[in-house]
């Protein structure tokens, strides 16, 4: 099968996006705080991803890991309380759609994250989607949607997520959310850069030291680490940590959302195949058909399928295999579907 | 020959950073104040380039383009007054080695940049250093260091600088200083996040419509950008820009200053010959050997030598013919020497 690690329900009902209207209103106005019962039905809610689903079936894909919009979660926007209320209604409403389309959709999580508090404020969120049956999380590396001003990665302050994270054995997608700099586009520079940041945070750090279970996915194929994957192997010499695959490819992962082949190849050349998952970002960043190829620029499986240094073996990696070692609770909901992966078959 | 355009003075002696301990102090107590004249005689200067020169030597290069240390340019530090001096003693400094050992170096500038001063400061610096014989100037795209606070490059409160430049025929290197985010390495993500958000920048807006001479480099083989090329050309095509060739590519350019070979394969295979330029960042951000080559991680000719795809005509573009007309003084400056180019021979 098939499993995109890295789609998000872009393609809301109105009333989700009239409800954070009202939401951040209220900021001003308590009198327009609005009812939490959205009103969107079943019905509207399986009509609402037919897209995705009409892609899954013109591309191939079995299944793709789905998570709210990355731009929506908007960690940095209006107060504490309100995020609270914001993420529980996105992720219940990812949940509704997984629990609708079960073999079509596996839940991934938002975090009531709101930049300078305490990160335990998330962790009753996060034990309450994977009790939902969520198999993995986003957490955002700069709530502050674009100046970055959290610790990095590796302080203490995240220490209480990344517990929780290996107790319930869920992985993490290091994703920004939307910027608001304006000197910083949010698809085109501060999620390339959120990436390339938090690569480079861990590699500055030991967290892993610490944390030998907890396992990210680097998203955007890693931002810019793979085509700089020389100078993150100097910059970790001249630091004297390990080779970077002892010091963190044991625990971080890049998904496949470059959108070209010759960036795909470069990937598959000096990033092991092990800690490769395919992904698209669909509904996502780029919505056209490239000039070049005829092809949609998000149709990621057509570059992975025509890298020639991969084997069989290497695309089952890729296509699957890591997904379920990365994603416990993703097997684990597979295998109950009568879908297990090829080790345990 | 072979034309190096990113290469910093990083073996200062220490005269320079002892004075600028002292300028610094003088902040909390003006009494430390240090003299300008910093005591560094013309010996003391060129033996400081040696390490520089040995390299050359070794690799076979016959110019580097010079300028002041990326991360020392500290726009971020101290006050404005405190900045335009410490620009000018920099420049000062490459001026002095570039004209004593002419034939080795050619220069580069850094600016007096101040957040939220007026970009109007820096003219009269530029000025001044154009007529030394500079060639290029260092434009720093977030003088807060690490938390993006400018306006994007596309805003007129550049343009001045701007108007400046395309009057004296000098080019600008997008490159930022020093990191003060503690979430933000400097060489390690910084830098690199610069090139990417400075192209972006330039990718939404329209600035060469105002400005159809002005020049840009990207350094760092332009961050993250021609790994996600295929991201680029979508994003545009999205927003209903031109293709990147007409948009940006007359006059954005990136340098070759990625550490390992298939990162220059793959610049080699999306970005058109014509926007490429040779350089290494030397004495830089990775000063050791790659384990998996035998040879340093910035010997970066050694890439584009084994870049297969690439005619001999494309190899003098890339190391030669490019920067001559980027730097349209450095050309006239190498055939002052008797240097002409290939097309002027």
């Amino acid at each position: 099968m098939i499993i995109d690690i890295h789609g998000h329900y872009t393609t809301e009902p109105q009333q989700l996006h009239q409800f954070r209207d009202k939401q951040l209103a209220s900021l001003a106005d308590p009198g327009r705080r609005p009812s939490e019962d959205l009103g969107i039905g079943d019905a509207q809610l399986v009509k609402s991803v037919q897209p995705q689903l009409d892609f899954q079936k013109a591309r191939g894909r079995d299944l793709p890991i789905f998570s709210p919009r990355a731009s929506g979660m908007g960690h940095h926007v209006g107060d504490e309380a309100i995020g609270q209320v914001w993420s529980r209604l996105s992720n219940d409403l990812v949940h509704r759609i997984c629990t609708l389309l079960p073999e079509n959709f596996a839940p991934v999580g938002q975090l009531p994250q709101f930049p300078g508090a305490p990160i335990e404020g998330c962790v009753p969120e996060l034990e309450r989607i994977v009790k939902m049956g969520f198999v993995g999380v986003n957490l955002n590396p700069d709530p502050s949607g674009g100046y970055w001003k959290s610790p990095p990665l590796t302080d203490r302050y995240w220490y209480p997520i990344y517990e929780k994270m290996v107790e319930l054995e869920v992985p993490a997608m290091i994703h920004v959310t939307g910027s608001c700099n304006p000197a910083v586009h949010f698809t085109g520079a501060h999620y390339i850069n959120g990436d390339t940041t938090a690569f480079m945070q861990l590699l500055q750090g030991n967290l892993f030291k610490d944390f030998p279970d907890l396992k990210f996915v680097i998203p955007h194929g890693g931002g810019a680490v793979p085509f700089h994957w020389g100078r993150y192997r100097g910059i970790a010499q001249d630091m004297k940590k390990p080779l970077l695959g002892e010091h963190l490819l044991k625990n971080v992962f890049f998904d496949t959302c470059v959108y070209h082949l010759p960036g795909v190849e470069l990937m598959a050349t000096v990033i092991p195949v092990d800690n490769i998952l395919f992904a698209s970002e669909m509904l996502g960043a780029v919505k056209g058909i490239d000039p070049e190829t005829g092809h949609h620029f998000d149709d990621t499986k057509r570059y992975v399928d025509q890298v020639k240094s991969l084997s069989d073996g290497d695309r089952y990696k890729i296509f699957e295999g890591n997904a379920r070692r990365v994603y416990p609770r993703l097997d684990r909901r597979l295998a109950q579907q009568g879908k297990s992966g090829r080790k345990a078959a």
